[in-house]
């Protein structure tokens, strides 16, 4: 079941999804940011065998998205990393669009809650002025080369 | 390449990997964004076998992320639905995550640029209180089934 790589495309998002764009791995990083740590939680949590998700860890692990400690039991915990909590908004993202549109008859099992009781949305921001940024008022431009 | 479906998971975020949770999906729907709206200019854009654009372009017509309209020209143009449109969080969230974390030694090619000159980041803020939705602050509950 190898894919073919994205690393053809000189672009920032294919790089991205040849790290998280499969499905188990934004699965694996979810249940992790839901606290779930531990290897037989996950596998349990996401019915999927014990192969597929050492495979997927390891793939994770080395792309620096989670990190591996030992607990004080003798057992291991996943952890994210920096990089692996950067993954939040594509997970929140993802997780309100599917809510919004594959919910399915019943409506979502699961929700977000903010701490104040309400349902989160996301939202881009110009990082300078603070207004929204949408289709209509974010261009793409090329980039030179960095210098910093 | 049939991958195994997370149908057996009962949460949205697997039904929305379900649908874009596939490389070249994401990079369809980004390409669209962009404005490139013609099969030949979407295959030359990702370097993408016609077949496999072909089927790509089925799905997402088929789970109604873009629709198919005759030009005056005699030819089809792909736009995005609204529900395509939804799409943008997850596209501009995946972007910016590539950006920070995967482009490589020369920094990327391409970067978003809001209308006053700076670039955007995404944040996830509470549709009540305006707050920003951390993971610290959000938490998943269990729905009930919805009235409305």
């Amino acid at each position: 079941m190898k894919r073919r790589s994205l690393e053809h495309l000189d672009c920032s998002m294919a790089r991205a999804l040849d790290v998280v764009g499969e499905w188990w791995t934004l699965m694996i990083v979810r249940d992790v940011f839901l606290g779930m740590r531990r290897f037989d939680v996950i596998c349990d949590d996401l019915g999927i065998s014990r192969n597929i998700l050492t495979d997927r860890l390891q793939t994770l692990i080395a792309h620096d998205v989670l990190e591996k400690r030992p607990t004080e039991d003798g057992h291991h915990e996943y952890h994210l990393t920096a990089k692996g909590m950067g993954l939040s908004d594509v997970v929140l993202a993802l997780w309100r669009w599917g809510e919004e549109w594959e919910s399915g008859p019943e409506g979502p099992t699961l929700r977000l809650e903010h701490a104040c009781g309400h349902e989160p949305r996301s939202h881009l921001v110009c990082r300078e002025c603070g207004d929204p940024a949408t289709v209509d008022t974010t261009r793409i431009r090329r980039n030179r080369r960095r210098i910093d």
